[in-house]
């Protein structure tokens, strides 16, 4: 039995408490959030404890820290947990500054403790088939990968004021997915980006509409398309061309239901977020890391899995403003 | 907290006492098997006990009889919980005999007691959305309704000689579909059946193959599709043709994956059978059964469900036996 | 070169004028029609004279004689042709009345004549591709056959009056899709049926909404489904389910545009009407049967077979007022 | 009645005599081509004589010169029928050469005769309907355009060397696309590219796969992506994302033949390749033509659009090889 002390009770930490509950052979035992009462709730909710870190980090029985509180906490409570010795899942970023998050995956290494980093679109089922038939060589050698990844409308401007930039917050995952699928690291970003969705966004100097290019060193070439607003849902697609055909995941709609009338052919919306889009994933990761601290194997994304995707974002945000591929 | 006593440790049984583990307020308190082995295996999985149905009749501290054991004891079943004055989740159909469906659904409720019956296809999330929208009128009058039923593989021949036949076995969940969606009763049945599957089945009486036409007094058409094999998985599609447009609700893919290559553009196939493609209506059938008892309201689907669909079968299996439509 | 005079003006006389004319070894000689100025306005266009059938019939250079007028002209025309020695395409049907057609189609039969129905469904290039990977195997041997088959909406109540009544006049259509793609013929008809799209309908003893259950010495099952009205376009679907898997020509739509947005994913309808969505198999046909000329070879479609199907449209009409399945 | 002589009676020759011979208000005269025999066949095919340029072009009856002969000789004869006095349809490109194509476009220009470019996807009736559309408003602002272009296999290596490379001869295409649906110019090109497909194509310079990124002025993003092998056929799409929704025009298939089957659902393949999935758009294109000059109106793509593709192509080269955005 893996036990948890989890930190953070919002949104995001809810999925994973209830995700934690559900598993058979894992115990939600704390729960700790500055809000009392939304940590009550969730402690209450599966049959935990509202308690403190230090408390939880001193404690033999608790083995692992998820860690789902706001970004700017993340690498501090990174190092915390690694010192104390215990395994630690970590909501994407580790931080949005690069040296930091170096520093702190590099602190996780040192003290021998697993550390899995939230990278859930890579345990999303559709995402995770065509990776391994990719790998299998189903499309042979892989030479064009297509990510389509757009949010159902812009966050809150205060939001986006903390978050990075959209290449930090958003692309983010889309590097990620890139540099797990083409199975090599790009060697060359060029970013194209604009401010179309929220002139807000354009004021702050942030972008909500972009193209990004990688190439590898073997010459494969990879593109994405994000944007801050995609009036029927979150969009989110994948497609990869080779040498003996093409492979593509496509949304997940709301249900199969389609009408037929004086307008068209109608069919379904795509599942609207990530809450709803990625519940899978969300469910599977845990399950991956659970397997993996059980059968003592590392986790499939790890600290410097965290830090090659930001270092790809700080290329786009200069590519973006320079208008030169900019190399990794 | 509703506590259910659950009979039957077999693969539908363990559908059950996964969803009621998993239900916020139900927990399952007993389980009973013949086989003891595979009723321990389940207790212990959901920490339950392994018991006698004699002493959770008489327990007060069991609310349901939740009845998933073999088709021949179920009558029996739901009347000693209904005497006993438990609420009944029985799996369908009460009893392959009309006459005895009747007489037990009589005892329940006389006895005052909720029986839901586990028609599991009302439930499906496609289906229930579709249900909605034609009740809510976006097609308007409802004129043509089409059923597509067709399991992957035909079941061993000693299934089928138990199994009541064609209509009883599997036609009957299309005749509780064809009964929900249509609104109104059908009056006259219209069947034409064969075996070309399985000469086995043939070779006792049966059919593997079978369409069937409905009609209701206002003159609403429905027609059935089913069969024992279908190569591509189960196939479970509705089709409702109104006078301001079609609703359709097709099959629920593997993944969203899509191969394109010399051979064309290939999809994945429908999940393969009911377990996969109804698990969600699995889950949303026991929601309901206890919203259901939470808030004394009856349950969707009861014993007079049940009968009526074994009707619809009996005149399904005369109509293909004369040729002649039957009035029911 | 072989020459056409056509008789018939109209609608689908501008269609078959129209391929005449693109085909590089027909042309159109002799246009006649009641109408005069449809027929001059027709004959202009393609190069032809107007004339009268006599002369027609009478003159050597004429090979064909095409029949494209109102329905209750057509067994006398093919009969006057026929005994003029010409080959002849004839617009379905010969006759409402069977004996009538029989008897035309013994005349055509006896001048020893070739005589083409134009049943253009068989030569769409989905339903005939749909066809031949029949034939050929793809699905083993074919178990259940579903043919939907709507129009956009139903014809003014003059033309229903004269029409033959839905099965003579809509359903043949379907028949003879039947019994092309069952390769058998049916044995027994079953047809329910009603009027719930259009009172007036109702009103003359007529049904537009109708399902029917064909089924052969085999034991093949086919079903159809009719409406005279769908807000979404010409629905023309053909399933085919057989021991090796399913095929499925789907309706050809408008064109490949999708729009996504707040409501849906929308897709385009379905061509309009069967001049648009059948524009290709008019083509197709008329290439057929001067191939057939030119080759001495019985074109696909014959006399017979427009009989046949009219035999089935009877029986569906006595299955509906008897509510028995008619044998055939 | 508007006269052609053409020039070219290859592959693309064939298509456009052919459009020339079934519109009612055109006739093919005159064919010129080096190689007599294929000039005669063409000729005789049509009614029309084989003849010498010269000649056409002294002779009043001949109001327009259509060139579907050798790249390299466009530029000369668009120049030599300006100078006659001829309306003149020249299939694309003017000139590999940009100054080369510039002079003759301003040729023609001061000849004051209609020049008319062959970009035939403009005329593709799918994504004329999503140009429309885009152009009414129905997505609103355009933010991102997706043009994904793929032929089915690499041409010969020969072919490859005297087509101008990758960006001049396959993605000139998708610049016209992309400057047309843009509806601005791109004032940004940054190309990606590689040659993964052929060594042979690599050997010389080339490239086989790309991807192209243009920005206009507006800051809207359209991404490009090119290969030269597909193996399920002639892959030609567009996506254009808009602050309202999403339009897309996907690919045209070889039927709407759908197999279920033990391996998933398979659908046919796109249209082969050019001829195939563009035959609609060779007739509009002429016909629009046509429309142009009985209107005397300037036709929709002319000497000016060749030229600026040109530019595109030209930079795009250029970024390819600098690893820079080009200014245009």
């Amino acid at each position: 039995m893996v036990s948890f002390c989890q930190i953070g009770a919002g949104r995001i930490g809810q999925i994973h408490s209830g995700n934690i509950a559900r598993h058979p052979r894992a115990q939600l035992k704390t729960v700790v959030d500055v809000d009392t009462r939304a940590a009550t709730i969730l402690a209450e909710r599966h049959g935990a404890a509202v308690g403190k870190l230090e408390t939880a980090l001193a404690d033999p029985a608790i083995d692992v820290v998820l860690i789902a509180s706001s970004t700017d906490t993340h690498a501090d409570l990174v190092e915390r947990a690694a010192r104390a010795g215990k395994a630690i899942f970590c909501e994407k970023p580790l931080d949005l500054d690069r040296k930091r998050a170096e520093a702190c995956a590099e602190v996780a290494r040192k003290a021998g403790v697993p550390l899995m980093l939230g990278f859930n679109r890579r345990f999303d089922p559709n995402f995770a088939k065509l990776h391994k038939q990719l790998r299998e060589g189903r499309i042979g050698r892989l030479e064009t990968l297509i990510i389509t990844s757009r949010d159902p409308a812009p966050p809150p401007l205060d939001y986006v004021k903390v978050s990075g930039g959209l290449f930090r917050d958003m692309t983010i995952h889309d590097f990620d997915m890139a540099r797990w699928l083409l199975g090599e690291e790009p060697t060359e970003v060029f970013a194209a980006a604009s401010a179309l969705v929220d002139s807000g966004i354009g004021g702050i100097g942030d972008f909500d509409t972009a193209v990004v290019t990688l190439k590898t060193a073997a010459g494969t070439l990879c593109q994405i398309s994000n944007s801050r607003r995609a009036t029927y849902g979150y969009d989110q697609r994948i497609e990869a061309l080779g040498a003996l055909g093409m492979l593509r995941a496509g949304n997940v709609l709301e249900s199969t239901l389609e009408f037929a009338g004086g307008t068209g052919v109608v069919g379904e919306k795509p599942l609207h977020f990530f809450l709803e889009r990625y519940a899978a994933a969300y469910r599977h990761e845990l399950d991956h890391f659970i397997d993996a601290l059980e059968n003592k194997r590392a986790p499939m994304v790890g600290g410097e899995d965290g830090v090659r995707a930001l270092k790809l974002a700080e290329a786009a945000l200069e590519s973006a403003r320079t208008g030169k591929a900019v190399a990794v």
